[in-house]
């Protein structure tokens, strides 16, 4: 079975090959799908013929977006905690404990339908491959639980038991560790590719992260750590001094951590609907692309800091508010979120990549900047 | 032919008898509409029968989007001029001369086929009522046809003749507002019901605007400004004194302005994307909220300074950057709305009403601002 899109006005492939711009755009393009994997990218004119044929009608095409942070498995919202944030009203209720007890009390069918619900979401706005953390379970039983529901709809799943130490651990956070390199971590392990520590003052410290990646190591677990979102910390230097894929918020860096990054080659995530959602300041995009150091994007779609699914309003915010271009921005969203990941089958389109891409009622990539909120993406292929 | 809409999770009805709070929430709610009015809101559990019947599922609902300003009649788009902004480079091509040439050089069948697609776009996006500026033509046949196309899509069009001094008129600006308030208004007022100019330094001064208002209001034409958008003047006091609708943007006010369109009953409408995609600062909705100014929320959708067509997404910036509740900001994009329009068969759902109505995929208003970029309209029906 195989797929042509042809008539595609702008075609971005994230191919340095292909042109000497950083999307790789072609125009006047045309691009087959066979199997689930580019075949073939070329010019409209020369398409090849195949089974089903969709003309783009001048429309930009893209890689779909590649969405390497998100914490779908949860139950409950907290809309009123963000309108007493947003009022700068303090909120009794407990933020995150919150959503712990509402996700430990929903039952795997409701945890399951949740995820599926937001995936779709995720999909109509252009997300064809995405990571799903754990982290609301915060026990044995209800880690591994978020994962295997997690597994049900992607291999790119993480272990965060090291969210925040819950309730009945409060007294005693070095047990909670145990607990999390134990049983938590053999538990949960089966399920899960990445295993995340949310090191940050008030969470897990540099000496507990370190400790919790190793035992992640140990079982077979890549690394990603949540780290300097609230300010400046060890995080960001740990993720580059284990050479970890990413590390995600980054939104305080000294000199050195973006040194750091640069030579270690770690990604950095950054997760603009956060600060647009808890009114922070934002991160600069422009200061760590002109560092040499590489930019994802993602959503870090969760219940309490950041409920968007939408990276369209993330490319957008990344262009009004953290200095980079719509083509760097795009790219973060899709070769950026791949390389998050350590994926080289998705976030480009070239032949032998997965067949993954979306259409936006639009000519260009830029509209994704140029025209914000609006739900351009009108149609999405996934392998 | 009449519609139950029943278990709604929360009807928005923004009718004050309903509840004690702004929108006038009902819980466990359910709607009649019938031959295109509201006919019945109640509790569901006493809801009546009807032809067809809509289970909201514990969703919301809230009466459609009143969008009360708009420039959709134009050709072309200014990507690349956006581009060049956001990267704080200057920008060689014309600004909004861009935009006249392209609409010039356009059949009204373009010009059609355009605004049906922006308005189309809009309507998944949850608005039902809209209004639309002429303002791109700038001669006597282009502003006329201008608005004879938008007429075919709502008959809230406004002459904004007095948009900019066209090119052709740059060394005799006195000469081109005779023809706006002659042969153009001429022209014009048959297909129009307000009357617009750009009052503002480099736009038209205080007394040419009262010149052009006076002539509109001689032919019957509603006034409405475009005001004190980047930087104080006279604009916003002059709607007061004339005790007009409403006057759009309001960026840039004195305590003096403020208490004027208190005093008057003058709607001041924000435009938060215009601020967003100009890197401009936000109006405080807040502080006119509390001097007792009614404010309303408008897209301002224009491939110029703003080409967003959202209000969801509006909603979203006042909250985030303009100091609104979520309450606050769904009343201005509905409630104000209408009241800028001088409307009070829309924006609000009691009985009498026009059944204009839209659906979140969400159990509450708060979630346009706590999921911002989310497409979350899921059905929108409009009388
Ligand atoms: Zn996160
Ligand atoms: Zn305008």
């Amino acid at each position: 079975m195989s797929l042509l899109i042809t008539n595609i006005g702008e075609l971005v492939t994230n191919d340095p090959a292909e042109s000497g711009d950083l999307l790789g755009v072609r125009t006047d393009a045309a691009v087959v799908v066979s199997d689930g994997l580019v075949e073939w990218v070329g010019s409209a004119a020369e398409a090849p013929a195949a089974d089903e044929v969709v003309d783009a009608e001048g429309r930009a095409v893209l890689p779909g977006f590649v969405d390497s942070h998100s914490h779908l498995v949860f139950a409950g919202d907290r809309a009123l905690e963000f309108q007493a944030r947003m009022a700068g009203e303090s909120y009794a209720a407990g933020g995150i404990r919150t959503t712990v007890a509402a996700t430990r009390a929903a039952s795997d069918e409701q945890l399951t339908a949740g995820v599926a619900r937001h995936v779709a979401e995720m999909r109509r706005q252009g997300t064809t491959t995405l990571e799903i953390k754990s982290g609301y379970g915060l026990s044995v039983d209800d880690e591994a639980r978020s994962l295997k529901v997690a597994r049900q709809f992607t291999d790119e799943t993480t272990f965060l038991g090291a969210h925040v130490v819950p309730p009945e651990y409060a007294d005693d956070p070095a047990g909670y560790v145990d607990l999390v390199t134990g049983p938590m971590l053999e538990a949960a392990a089966p399920h899960a590719s990445w295993i995340d520590v949310f090191c940050e003052r008030g969470a897990f410290d540099e000496d507990q992260a370190r400790t919790i990646l190793a035992a992640g190591a140990a079982v077979g677990l890549k690394g990603r750590l949540h780290a300097n979102q609230l300010g400046e910390g060890p995080g960001v230097h740990l993720a580059a001094e284990l050479g970890l894929a990413a590390v995600d918020h980054c939104t305080y860096l000294t000199d050195d951590d973006v040194h750091a990054l640069r030579d270690a080659g770690t990604v950095a995530t950054l997760l603009p609907g956060v600060e647009f959602s808890t009114k922070h300041p934002y991160p600069s995009g422009r200061r760590l692309i002109e560092a040499g150091v590489t930019v994802a994007l993602a959503s870090d779609c969760n219940p309490g800091s950041c409920y968007t699914s939408s990276l369209p309003f993330c490319i957008a915010l990344a262009v009004r508010e953290m200095g980079m271009t719509p083509a760097e921005a795009v790219w973060a969203a899709t070769a950026g979120g791949a390389a998050a990941l350590g994926r080289t089958d998705v976030g480009r389109l070239v032949p032998g990549a997965r067949g993954d891409l979306l259409m936006l009622d639009a000519p260009t990539h830029v509209h994704l900047a140029y025209r914000p909120g609006v739900p351009l993406v009108v149609r999405t292929w996934s392998a």
